[in-house]
């Protein structure tokens, strides 16, 4: 491996508040190139929730997403907050607060960046075998979400038509299927 | 379908320059509540190239990424430039680029948000047929890329180890494996 890390020369906070902190560094790479500013995004890991009820479907989600000013399909996520007392409660809290279910059993897929170019965070992406609701969702003020349970079929041409596009969150999905035995399905 | 898009009341940019543009909304939910600021990143669209040589084998490159701080295993990719006459185009220039490689047929697997919470931008995702090396490397004076053909064993391996752990590489590539019927053997 011939490929080495760059040196941070300099490094400073443009920007720190609740919502995002950017970090502006001054690199040298290892042939003595000067690259100023990098900008990096120090961001907390997210967790991903896969969770299939007891017939197999999947558990999928739909919100507003105002980068792409759409609304997206997507599975069950969120930050993981320094109060979690791990990636796994933090998954286990966003599946309940955002669809008010609960899951028997929850395995890690793995733990991957969602962008390791400019983000430093990673996603940790679970499998949810048992899903089933137990309670209300319970939303942050700005936060507007609808749940449904869909047979593979319909997750999949809900991916090829663009409506589930996002993409770390197909990464999650098709993990799981994997990991499910499932991917002779689709 | 109850989820309306949000308003956008004000926009600000608070970051306009080669490398970033970083915008500021002040937003108004559907039930009337104001979200300021709510931060996007306005970034030109990504093309990922997942090719398979005439032996089944999988074309990745290996680089620094300076968000993690990490050397990441990927799939070719890159940023469609103003001056690319489409996504296909962009993406056979990062191929031809990063690694000197040239595909007999390329077809697009779909179009995804890399994040559509915070960020404009998709990712067209590729599958290409048939590629071979015809030239050298022709990379910029801060990238330093190594490439290989890797068989699909191999491949899944670095996926399982952590070593290939960009998510939305994985996307494209399970994908990429699903459209050329290879899912059974994963």
């Amino acid at each position: 491996m011939t490929i080495k890390p760059w040196k941070i020369l300099k490094s400073r906070y443009l920007i720190r508040d609740k919502w995002l902190t950017l970090r502006a560094d001054m690199c040298e790479t290892d042939d003595g190139t000067i690259i100023d500013p990098f900008y990096v995004f120090e961001k907390s890991d997210w967790a991903h929730v896969v969770g299939f009820d007891d017939e197999g479907r999947v558990l999928i989600v739909r919100q507003y997403r105002h980068g792409s000013q759409t609304v997206c399909a997507e599975v069950p996520c969120g930050v993981i907050d320094k109060d979690d007392v791990s990636p796994l409660e933090a998954a286990k809290r966003e599946l309940l607060e955002e669809t008010g279910c609960v899951a028997e059993r929850m395995e890690c897929l793995g733990v991957f960046y969602a962008n390791p170019a400019r983000q430093t965070n990673r996603v940790h992406s679970f499998i949810a075998f048992g899903v089933k609701k137990v309670a209300e969702q319970n939303l942050d003020k700005t936060e507007n979400i609808e749940f449904e349970f869909v047979d593979l079929q319909t997750l999949m041409s809900l991916i090829d038509t663009g409506e589930f596009a996002q993409s770390l969150h197909i990464s999650s999905v098709l993990l799981a299927l994997r990991k499910n035995g499932l991917l002779d399905k689709i």
